[in-house]
């Protein structure tokens, strides 16, 4: 394995009724902006659990982040913020709130002005972040232990990854209860969007990490175990929570130390979304199968340990790569998540934007920095075949 | 699994020549107390590289803390570390200089007197300890991404535990080339103290934690792979490597949460540490075997799901019973490491003295409470047979 630094300092609480804790996990009399989505928190009793756990606390609220949090969005509740002087940012809902809320937390004492290059491009190395906290409603993004996000732009179609070591949640509360009343589709999508984050850091090439394989195979197979589980009945607790743990475990950094790492499909995903608002989660089924088949012999010892440690199979070393795409393709479909982007209507012309915006940007994406604009085309064009 | 809260802020550096970046990692200017053991770290170019990179810091020594460290040798130590007023403390070493050191760190700011009791046996709650960071030699205890230690006392002849959230390292710097002159004892010995780690973590009783039981499940087998190896050649940077990472990851808190721990297996040792000077790791191989024996019926099902899972075994299930106590005797045994405690010599006196003791102390240790004196007799005259 090669060389790594890590350090996550997230305070993780995990269980039923835990909401209740916020009180000593937030500084005596700060004044706190609660960050929240669309409303789904005012009607699976969330909101009412955060709001007793805040009495004594002056709170403020900001409501209406959308999946794929907009940066236009995010500056409105940035200048609240600041209007208000806040101490401290309590995100209450899923991996987009809390992208979101990160985003928030960099750019609201931030004063260098151009949130959008400086923070999300990053121009910036700002040095200071408003503190924040999260209870998480949703098992996916991982967000809840990681110091990342994602942001979108409505103007310009665009979605970038954004991040800061200032940017780990001083705690996230995981509660499996407030799952119970997700649409069935966020299930879905949570358990795509953790499968793929393995992937993404498994699915490259051997450097004889045993560790770092080994848990990323136990979180594939703990996904791979659940999913038709909670797909079935998401009120189980000890499922809920077997995929909620495994959720934040897939993006937490500790199954990616000193392993290489791919996260093309994550790219090209991003466009997709940017493009034609697909589910993140979504965007991700719709290429890794492709990508798989695209770099099957560059990625080949990794799809048969894969084929044959996630998924028991036994063959030769043909059948174990092709199996390894066929599995991971019905896995999605399992979900009933489609695998081609044709499923969306979309066609040639998408493809060719992409690469446009790809040869435009001059990206190597990918372990072996091989996906180019060329590599991401063929990709795509089996996605609409 | 059960509600659990989870915070490690340990920063690990982790890889070849990576001593270099101590003096990135301690506040400019401390005048730092480095504390080793016996000397091996003149012999293996380790004091070498720590003084290097310690140019420009003011630095004081500690050596001579013995394994198994003595509260009577770290109190000078402390006597040391207070008429100096440092400001940091390096532990250079392995797990016995990272534990003393754990106790250094409380101590030097406690000003409650009796320090034994305070901070060893945890009356006092002591509020500040002064901050530490780790070099570490040897890969065993995981000492080095947590917050406990283990402290003798020669004068009575008795070892405790102890530990507080204030005794995480700042950092902990793990180089695999370091471990490449140990002698071979000690690499055996740290192959059968992390492998006994996760065990005491893993075989209780199944709570349906599939993420912590594969991650648990995935350190079993990576120490059981590069057991051979590195028994063989422990000069591969890979696979010390591995086992270096995997004794890490088997104590720091990733495969426990949320579920039982039994820690039976090493209080038992203790005492046989503490009476006969037996090294730490080779008390525990005399009495894990034994214990599972003696508790066969109430962990039968974690036992079968060892057996199958980690040693991939098939059969009824009384046969992997058996079999899971006879694979774990053999890999004890394959490292050299007897697993009778009348290989030491010990008889019917030892274990009177040790049913002694935890009649005294009351004690009722293991998973289910059900490890008190008479059962530890039992566990003990089995061993002696």
């Amino acid at each position: 394995m090669s060389n790594f630094t890590f350090r996550n300092p997230v305070k993780i609480i995990f269980g039923k009724d835990t909401i209740s804790q916020l009180s000593k996990n937030i500084p005596a009399g700060a004044k706190v902006l609660v960050t929240y989505g669309g409303g789904s928190i005012f009607k699976n009793g969330v909101y009412d659990q955060v709001v007793a756990a805040l009495a004594g606390f002056e709170m403020i609220e900001f409501g209406g982040i959308e999946p794929n949090p907009t940066f236009e969005t995010l500056m409105k509740a940035v200048e609240l913020g600041r209007a208000e002087k806040i101490d401290f940012i309590l995100s209450v809902g899923g991996g987009s709130v809390l992208d979101g809320t990160k985003f928030i937390s960099a750019a609201i004492p931030f004063e260098g002005g151009n949130e959008w290059e400086n923070i999300v491009l990053g121009k910036s190395r700002y040095k200071t972040a408003t503190p924040f906290g999260a209870v998480l409603t949703l098992p996916a993004t991982g967000s809840e232990m990681n110091s990342g996000g994602v942001i979108s732009r409505k103007e310009t179609h665009e979605k970038y990854g954004m991040g800061s070591p200032l940017l780990y949640p001083q705690f996230s509360i995981l509660d499996p209860t407030t799952t119970y009343s997700l649409p069935k589709v966020q299930i879905a999508n949570g358990l795509a969007d953790a499968f793929t984050h393995v992937m993404e850091q498994y699915l490259t090439y051997p450097v004889n990490a045993l560790i770092q394989d080994k848990f990323a195979e136990g979180v594939l197979k703990t996904l791979i175990e659940v999913a038709p589980k909670v797909m079935h009945d998401q009120t189980n607790y000890e499922d809920m929570s077997n995929f909620m743990w495994a959720a934040t475990v897939a993006l937490n950094g500790w199954i990616s130390l000193g392993v290489p790492s791919d996260w093309a499909t994550h790219q090209i995903g991003h466009e997709l979304t940017a493009l034609h608002g697909i589910d993140h989660a979504r965007t991700l089924a719709v290429v890794l199968p492709h990508l798989m088949r695209y770099k099957m012999d560059n990625k080949k010892a990794k799809m048969i340990q894969y084929a044959k440690e996630v998924w028991a199979l036994n063959g030769t070393d043909d059948e174990l790569v092709e199996a390894a795409i066929q599995k991971t393709t019905e896995f999605y479909e399992s979900l009933g998540i489609p695998t081609k982007a044709s499923a969306y209507g979309i066609g040639e012309e998408t493809v060719q934007e992409i690469k446009k915006r790809f040869t435009d940007r001059k990206v190597k994406y990918g372990e072996k920095s091989d996906i180019d604009a060329a590599a991401t085309e063929a990709i795509l064009r089996m996605s609409i075949a």
